[in-house]
C-alpha cells in the first residue's frame, strides 16, 4: 500500500473564494506522481478551532500530513500559535529566522515592526526549513505522523515541497509496490469517446486505472499502474502508450509535461521552420502561448494583433475590397490575413485567426463564436470555420488552441500538400 | 450568525493534482460575497468510503452543503450511487433526464452507450436542476440539512450555483445580519506596508475584517462588514472606502470585479483616446490583456508582437543602428518602439516593451529579468526600466502588468506633462 497524505490548505482567502489555490493542487500532482497517496485536501479558514479540529483528524487518518499557509505575520495568520497549543509544544524565538527576517526589511528599506518578530517564533522542537522571511517552513513529528508546515506563497512553498518534504518521505516508505503515472493531453474528441475507445485497458485488480480529466480546451487522460518493480511498472506504461496512440491518433497533442506550445516548438525546430501570426479576435493570445515556451525565438518571428480594419490592410496588405465586401470575419479576409503574414515577415508558415469574441457583435448570418482560421505555407494554403460556444474568453482559448493545432498536425502530415 | 456551508469536491483529478479547483474556489466566493460562512472546503477522491464519510461529517456540522464531481458517465463517477447508499435512497431512473440525454448524443451523431444510461439513474426523492447532459445536479434534504450536487463541469456548476443554488438558500437564511464585503486590488505594495497602514481600521468586535491575500501579481485586501441592516453595511464600507483610498492612493488599480485592463479601458474610453503595443519578451500577453474586456476594439487598435531584430526595424522603424549599438533590450531600442507603434499604427499613445524573460539570453550587464518600457504620447515620452525576479512566466506577467499600470497611472494623472 502507498503511503497516504493529508493536504491541509490553510486561509481565510481559500474558503471565501479570493484565491484560487495554487499549493495543494500542486502538492496532490507531485505526491501523487512520485505513488504517494493523496486522500483529502482540506482547506479551512485561519481560525484555531478548525485549525485544531483538522490536524487532530489528518493526523489520525494519514501517514503524512502536509500543511500550507497561515505562516505570515499579518494577524490573521495563526498557524505557528495553534500548532502549538494542539500539540503542547509551547512557541519558542529562532534566533537564525529572526536574523533573517532583519536582513531581508534592511535590504528593503522597511522599518522593524513586531509583526515581523511572530513570524520568528515557532513550537518547540520543530526542525526548520530554509530559514528565509515570509517562507520560513517547518517540520514536526506528532505520535509518530510526520507534519510538514509549508508557507502560503506558492513559489516558496514548491521549493520546500520539491526540494525537502518529497526527499524526506520517500526515504521513509515502504516500497512495496511502485505507483506510476503517464498523462496524455488530448484535443478534439469528448470525454465519452475516449472511454468507449479506451476502457477495456482498466484492469479490476487496480494493476492499471484510467482517469479523464477535462482542462479546458483539453481533455486529459491519466493512466496509473501498479507492479512490484519499477522496470515492471515502466513496461507496462510502454505498452499500454502503443495501444492507446493507435486508438487516439493524433488527437494526442502531448504527454506529461509537454503542452502544445512545447510540441509546435520541437516540430518547427526539427524542420527548420519558421512561423509567424497574425491574431484578431484572440488579441496576443497565440503569441503569448508560443512565447511561454523559451527559446521560442528561434522559430517565432512576430505576430500582429489586427484589431482595426486598417491594421489588416497597414499591416498585412488585406485589400480594403476584401474586408468591405466580405467583411473582417470571413474566409477571403482569413487568407489574406494568412498570406500577408508570411510574406511580410518572410516566414515560412503564416498563421491568421479572426473571428468574433463576442458578448456583442454578433449577427444572424455570423454569430458569436464564429471563427476563420487560415494558415499559408510555400506549398498553398488551407482555411477552415469553426463556430465556437462560450463566453469570450472560452471562444479566446478555443480559437487560439485550435489554429495551433492547425500547424501541429499539419507539420505531423509530412505528406502534406496544401489545398482547397 | 450566517449559514455555515461546506463544500465538497469529488474527483480523483483534485487529490491527484490533474486538475487545478475551479468550482470549489468559485463556489466559495459567491456563497461569501452573499454572506455566507464557508466553513471547510474538502478534496476527496471517486472512492466510496470517502465520499461517504465526507457526506455524514458534513452534514452534522454545516448548514449546507454543497457537493460538486462525479456525476458523470464514466466508471470512476460513482457520487449518485453512493449518495444512494449513505442516505438509503435506492437509485431510480429519471426519465426526462434520459431523453434529454439521447436528444444530446443524437443531435452529436454519437451512438448510445449503457454509460449514458446511468447518469439518468438517481436517488429517490431528490429534485432535479436543468434536466441537462452531462449536467445534471440534484438537490436532496436529508434529517433538515440541504445538500446540493452539482456537476464538475465548471460551466454548468457555475450556472446552477448561481441560478438555482443560491436563491434557494437565500430564500431560508435567517437574517440576523448583514455581511458584505469589498475587494481592493492593489499593486506596488508588499503585504506588510498594506498591513501596517490599514490594520487599525479591523475592530475586534468582528464588525470590520480586513484580509490580505497576495495573488500574484496583485495584492488583493477584502474588506467585510457585518452589521443588522444593508445599508449600515453599506454605510460602512463607503466610510471605509474613503479612507482606504486616502491611505493606499493610486496603488489601488481596481475594486471587486474590476480589473487592471477593464479600468484602463474606462480611462482610454472617458478620455477618447486610442492605445497600441509593441511587445518584445511578452509576446502578446500585453494584447491578449487588453481584449479580454468587451469592446475594447474601440480604444486598442492593434499590437505588434516584435520577436526579432527584423520585425522590430521593419514595423516599427526601429533604427538598425540603434539595435547594434545598444541591443534590442536598451533604453534606446524601448523608446524608438514606442514612437514608432504610436506614428504607425496613428494611435495617441505608444506602449512598448523588452526584456529577457530568460531562463537563457542573460549576461552580466543585463541579466534574465532586465526589462525596459516606454510610452509615447503627443505630448512627449517617458522610459523605465526594471529588473524582475522569477522564472519566464513570472517576468511576463509583471512585465505586461507594469507597462499597463504605467498608462494607467499616466491617464489618472491629469496634470502629467511626459518628461524625461
Amino acid at each position: 500500500m502507498s503511503l497516504k497524505v493529508e493536504i491541509i490548505g490553510i486561509g481565510n482567502e481559500l474558503t471565501t473564494g479570493r484565491v484560487l489555490d495554487q499549493n495543494a493542487g500542486y502538492a496532490a500532482g507531485r505526491l501523487s506522481s512520485h505513488g504517494f497517496q493523496v486522500t483529502r485536501i482540506v482547506f479551512i479558514p485561519d481560525r484555531t478551532r478548525e485549525i485544531r479540529s483538522a490536524l487532530i483528524r489528518a493526523g489520525k487518518r494519514a501517514d503524512a500530513v502536509l500543511v500550507t499557509g497561515g505562516l505570515g505575520g499579518t494577524l490573521d495568520d495563526i498557524t505557528a500559535e495553534v500548532v502549538a497549543k494542539t500539540f503542547d509544544r509551547p512557541l519558542q524565538l529562532q534566533p537564525a529566522l529572526k536574523t533573517q527576517i532583519r536582513l531581508f526589511l534592511k535590504k528593503r528599506g522597511l522599518p522593524w515592526d513586531p509583526s515581523f518578530e511572530k513570524m520568528a517564533w515557532l513550537p518547540e522542537g520543530v526542525e526548520l526549513f530554509h530559514p528565509r522571511p515570509k517562507a520560513a517552513g517547518f517540520f514536526l513529528e506528532e505520535k509518530g505522523i510526520p507534519f510538514f508546515f509549508l508557507p502560503g506563497v506558492p513559489a516558496e512553498m514548491r521549493r520546500i515541497l520539491d526540494r525537502q518534504v518529497i526527499p524526506l518521505l520517500l526515504q521513509d516508505r515502504p516500497d512495496h509496490q511502485v505507483s506510476k503515472q503517464r498523462i496524455y493531453k488530448i484535443f478534439g474528441l469528448l470525454e465519452p469517446e475516449i472511454n468507449c475507445r479506451l476502457q477495456d485497458l482498466e484492469q479490476k485488480d487496480g494493476s492499471v486505472q484510467l482517469g479523464f480529466y477535462p482542462n479546458f480546451p483539453e481533455n486529459h487522460l491519466t493512466v496509473l499502474v501498479r507492479a512490484d518493480k519499477t522496470f515492471r511498472a515502466d513496461q507496462l506504461l510502454d505498452h499500454l502508450e502503443t495501444e492507446i496512440e493507435t486508438r487516439l491518433g493524433d488527437t494526442i497533442v502531448g504527454r506529461n509535461d509537454q503542452t502544445l506550445e512545447s510540441v509546435l516548438g520541437e516540430l518547427l525546430r526539427e524542420r527548420k521552420m519558421t512561423l509567424s501570426v497574425a491574431e484578431s479576435c484572440t488579441g496576443g493570445l497565440i503569441g503569448h502561448w508560443i512565447t511561454n515556451v523559451p527559446g521560442s525565438s528561434d522559430y517565432f518571428d512576430r505576430g500582429l494583433v489586427v484589431y482595426s480594419n486598417r491594421a489588416k490592410t497597414d499591416l498585412l496588405g488585406v485589400p480594403p475590397g476584401i474586408l468591405k465586401r466580405n467583411g473582417a470575419v470571413s474566409e477571403k479576409t482569413a487568407l489574406a490575413m494568412a498570406a500577408g503574414i508570411r510574406e511580410r515577415s518572410r516566414s515560412d508558415l503564416g498563421l491568421a485567426v479572426t473571428g468574433i469574441a463576442g458578448p456583442g457583435g454578433g449577427t444572424p448570418e455570423k454569430p458569436v463564436g464564429t471563427v476563420w482560421i487560415a494558415l499559408a505555407s510555400s506549398r498553398g494554403e488551407k482555411v477552415g470555420h469553426y463556430l465556437f460556444g462560450g463566453r469570450r474568453g472560452q471562444i479566446k482559448v478555443m480559437t487560439a488552441y485550435t489554429a495551433l493545432d492547425w500547424v501541429r498536425r499539419t507539420l505531423l502530415d509530412d505528406s502534406f500538400l496544401f489545398s482547397r
